[in-house]
């Protein structure tokens, strides 16, 4: 590479200058702090791992997006993390080895071979939390809930929520016995609504009922009044099916009465993170970004690769896609102290004492003038008078 | 891999669990905070970068510390950072590319190949920071300072601080026309202070004042004392040197006038990081840990790769290594309300209220007791009286 283009970055790869910076840290610290005031404890996961373990418990997709290096110390392939949940599960699961319901979060850097559709970019904090060892909808309407506070501490408008379950079509599907490609394809056609392909793929189901079924996923989805007409065109299904319809329920009753501004969407035929999940799905939108801005779901079987399998539900965003669509203060840039560069006594002392205080003071280095205070932020000086060092308001 | 070992990490590489985590995130926004009030604007470098980027202006040393990945997106070859030092060398030259001074600070994750000597991790979250634009003294001065501060805020007792400074050397080198495999040599010698080869190494330089400098760097370590017999050792060496000397006796006689505690030690021929180095070199060791705590020192050239050379000075350090030497408080782990999983009216309002005051609440799931709280760090709970929600101390 030529001297002159050393400073160029892999596409979808970025660095936060200052200002961007504070605003991240910023919201950072107002998360992390909203999570533990939820009483969820914050862990820290290495940034490679072995990539069996890395990929432990989640599809296919996640290999795609996982970097891959060798380890010279063992010789084996180890993975750049591309997601931290998998992680999160494992120290629940065995780690910690807690028996009843554990709650932790988690904050940092995760890396994609390639961006995700709808997003240009590779590199990517994911923030989240993690509710494990409860399976009951109390917990998934936690982590909603959870989800949503955090939208609103980062001040992102104009949220609304989509909610999905899994266990529906799952549940249909394991009934009528389909599996291998024909299951593929018609997962593959639901996701698209092509109800045409759906029909020509369910009318091979030997119970003309569950093939009715099916179907009649592509259409629901809408507002809650789609979980009374669900209900109306499931009815018969298995019990677990049932079972999710009401679940949903629940959840929308209590998210709709707490979160009344925010618009709830339902969409049983929506399998995102179908391979992973198990259960409800849910993702937070806003208007004109394309993809989820914080997403999560009840995953209950990612224990098990680590010897234990937990119920399991959280969500996860990306702090840095908060920043760009919310309104986080990153606080002022243009409050500070200018300290001339002296070495009369007691300059030294005064300075310390300012920033012991809490106060941001710049001391000049050798040449600099007080015209400059200005460009470095600062909106008050020291000066020195007959009594001392004082601070005197900047007056350009 | 069996699924029963799926939770092993890989040699180095480590989780942090809730405790140590809320300990190093509260050293991390003590430290950033104290880097704000000096000044030091926080920027967020790429965990990944093109390869040649990543080793810009750094010796073999790190290139053998960098895990490397091909890209593909562009079919390269990318570096996982194993220093942060230069990609912020990068944003000053290039990306803000100020003019006058400018300070950056910095804290993420860095992975090596292979750990350290002295130390088994591969995995530390450096915390650094950089002032550039100005090749004076009162930066060195100001960095040290910094960095002691530092190791003060999390209470690290019992520092001392190692001073070197590779222009000595370097210069008398030059002067002496020393290069190549003798050049190394001579290098290795004196790192060992073994003085018999370094008489036979320089043996056959030209001047034999020269040569007697040199041999004299292996002898000149020792207390700020050192710098006198330096004076007089290296009396008549080219113009540089004796600058070198006179930056040596400023930086002692201000950092020990303000900090009076700290041992200073002086050793000529300490040549830490003399491939990336050009001036004042500084470490901070504390009894009982062989490796430095903190470190740093003058590379001024390390900007020229990217477009601009400026003067530069830093230093870094492991948060880790801080949390695992210091005495940081991460906060109270047995403060906290149980609500217990109830629908009576007003409990979600209060539950909502107690957080927005700062309270952490942790909300009771299905079939929980209140005997629980205490193992969810609760020492209060709420309690239905006759007069709504009431916080009461919880008796064990």
């Amino acid at each position: 590479m030529p001297t002159v283009d050393r400073w160029l970055l892999p596409d979808g790869i970025e660095e936060v200058l200052p200002e961007e910076a504070a605003r991240t840290e910023a919201a950072r610290r107002q998360l992390l702090d909203l999570f533990s005031r939820w009483g969820y404890d914050l862990v820290i996961t290495p940034h490679i791992e072995y990539l069996e373990s890395l990929l432990t418990g989640s599809g296919h997709d996640l290999e795609l997006q996982t970097f891959k290096m060798i380890d010279q110390m063992s010789g084996r392939m180890l993975g750049l993390r591309a997601d931290i949940t998998p992680q999160v599960a494992r120290i629940d699961a065995h780690t910690l080895g807690a028996e009843g319901p554990s709650r932790l979060c988690y904050c940092g850097s995760v890396l994609h071979t390639l961006p995700r559709p709808l997003s240009t970019s590779r590199s990517l904090i994911q923030l989240g939390a993690e509710l494990y060892g409860d399976a009951s909808s109390a917990s998934d309407i936690e982590v909603i809930a959870l989800m949503l506070e955090t939208l609103a501490a980062s001040r992102v408008e104009g949220v609304h929520l989509d909610i999905g379950h899994v266990g529906i079509y799952r549940g249909l599907v394991e009934a009528a016995g389909l599996e291998g490609a024909v299951e593929r394809a018609l997962f593959n056609a639901l996701q698209r609504k092509a109800l045409d392909e759906v029909q020509e793929l369910t009318s091979r189901i030997e119970q003309p009922a569950l093939a009715a079924m099916l179907c009649s996923l592509a259409e629901l989805s809408g507002g809650v009044e789609i979980l009374e007409r669900a209900h109306i065109m499931l009815d018969g299904a298995p019990e677990a099916i049932l079972a999710a319809l009401d679940e949903l329920a629940e959840i929308a009753q209590v998210i709709s009465q707490r979160y009344p501004k925010v618009p709830l969407y339902f969409d049983l035929a929506e399998l995102r993170g179908y391979h992973y999940h198990t259960g409800v799905t849910f993702a937070a939108f806003v208007a004109g970004t394309g993809q989820s801005i914080a997403q999560g779901g009840r995953y209950d079987e990612i224990g098990r690769d680590f010897g234990r399998a937990r119920p399991a539900t959280g969500f996860s965003t990306d702090l840095r896609l908060l920043v760009a669509c919310g309104e986080i203060d990153g606080g002022r840039r243009d409050h500070g102290i200018w300290a001339p560069h002296a070495s009369q006594p007691g300059l030294h002392d005064k300075v310390m004492q300012l920033r012991q205080a809490g106060e941001r003071v710049i001391v000049a280095l050798p040449g600099q003038l007080e015209a400059e205070a200005v460009d470095f932020g600062c909106d008050r000086i020291l000066h020195f008078a007959n009594d001392g060092w004082q601070v005197k308001e900047l007056h350009i």
